[in-house]
């Protein structure tokens, strides 16, 4: 099944204790469907300006990835700046310029009315719940969000939540959205709200999906790291991994679902590695492989 | 296999988001030696005062707990007061009257040279190994500490490390022993000091035990609980699990460590699930197995 990825296509400058870069490809979407093309064919809804080139776009296309959907605007493209210390969960930011990412209004080309799956990554609630309702002929349902939204736009995530079949968001999200200090709890509420799976990312102690159908949630684990290089795009790529998994499997069963968590850890594993999405590129399906081997190692009895 | 835990034998006084409890049966070898008897034959070498009654010491007797090496001292019970808020990780200690404990100098009953296992709870490292020393015929030897040795008896702890083949600690420990920020490489530098055997417990994130034979790590799940009602010695309940499941196998083997991994988390969630010690006294070897078997559930493919 193919998927659709709506979401920033971006440029990061970034620091960590391990190095610097500039301006280099970033973005939700970008690591998104860099990490879902492993499995799945991936077509990117998207904006970017004139400074991004063909070289840019072809990181994108040499996997297959359809890029059709990103538009190209007259200005400059979304860019991020960050710095991470020596704790590598928390990025300090030290510049957002949206640039055309500001005025982004998704347009999906009708050649992408027949994707199976949709997922949304963090951008406005709003967008997010127009996106959907423009693809109402989708299976499935992915989704993301971040504090921001949560703080300000409420009332419209909450619309958006209704809509999404499968959130997947971190630790903090998770208790800022219920105002709720335990995990579980803050679980159950979500659940509540629509998703009828909610996956929580605990950074590098894996991940643990949840089951609005009262089944016993399922825990990945996160591969022990000794120095992650930089933890940008981490998560969005494991959405990638488990999202195109589940694309890839004929049906979405509890089996299906738990090997996506697995896979989701898998390819957040190789991200960080590396700067940027460089890993993710010279990345094979058979080191996928490997390591899907050493994450059931890691947490299997026998 | 037998084992000998030397520890404290103690009450607290607890309040927590779930009510609160005056100078309940407490103390690291208490939780250790409940949680190890379901396993095993366990030994308690410790030091109580005038106000620790024969029903106190019946709670440890009736698991059929050896407590002939609890000396009792003219003088009050080490009592700690601590409170938990919302954030069940963190305890505000509102005082510790270390009574008894103060002067403790763990004198080892003739009848106890046969222990095979040797549990070393969070005690003054040069106490630690004093009774190690006293222990010349065990098999195995398992140490916890904390971070005012790390911070005030840091020589003294690195010499008794070097006697003991399995360190159970937490994130914040084994980060503070060894000023690394990544807790792969906070695991590989405590690995050359010593242990063998190195397990971190993460909380409510699990364990992972890592080796010094260069095996990849393990991780055990710990089950997500909606409602912690008292967290206080889980981490001591963790330990007994482990080291218990551990003494009623014939060898130590990989798979052997594995599977302690899981039944110290299986101990661990039963503790925190009610005050003080109440969930373990109540506690049958059927319910460890459904647990166990649910832990299973939480992390198993198939």
């Amino acid at each position: 099944m193919s998927i659709l990825v709506v979401g920033s296509v971006a440029f990061d400058t970034l620091k960590t204790p391990f190095g610097e870069r500039k301006k280099i490809l970033g973005g939700a979407a970008t690591y998104f469907s860099l990490s879902a093309s492993f499995f799945t064919d991936v077509r990117v809804v998207g904006i970017v300006g004139d400074d991004f080139t063909s070289e840019h776009e072809a990181v994108l296309t040499n996997r297959g990835i359809d890029t059709r959907g990103i538009e190209h605007a007259s200005g400059k493209t979304f860019h991020w700046g960050g710095e991470y210390g020596d704790n590598v969960n928390e990025a300090e930011t030290k510049f957002t310029d949206l640039n055309v990412f500001e005025n982004f209004a998704p347009k999906i080309p009708d050649a992408y009315q027949d994707s199976e799956i949709l997922f949304l990554a963090n951008i406005q609630p709003e967008l997010q719940l127009d996106v959907r309702r423009k693809m109402p002929r989708v299976a499935l349902v992915g989704g993301d969000t971040m504090n921001l939204w949560i703080n300000i736009k409420r009332a419209e995530l909450l619309e958006t939540l209704k809509e999404v079949d499968i959130l997947l968001i971190n630790d903090t999200e998770a208790k800022l959205l219920t105002s709720e200090h335990s995990l579980v709890l803050a679980a159950r509420k979500i659940l509540t709200l629509g998703p009828k799976s909610l996956v929580i990312k605990h950074g590098e102690y894996g991940a643990t999906i949840f089951f609005s159908d009262g089944s016993h949630p399922f825990r990945a684990p996160a591969l022990p790291i000794a120095e992650v290089h930089d933890p940008t795009g981490a998560g969005d790529t494991f959405a990638g991994g488990f999202m195109g998994y589940i694309a890839s499997q004929p049906e979405l069963t509890p089996t299906v679902l738990k090997r996506a968590m697995f896979y989701g850890g898998v390819m957040g594993s190789f991200t960080v590695e590396r700067f940027g999405p460089e890993r993710l590129i010279s990345l094979t399906r058979d080191e996928i492989e490997e390591r899907f081997r050493l994450f059931r190692s890691l947490t299997h009895l026998d």
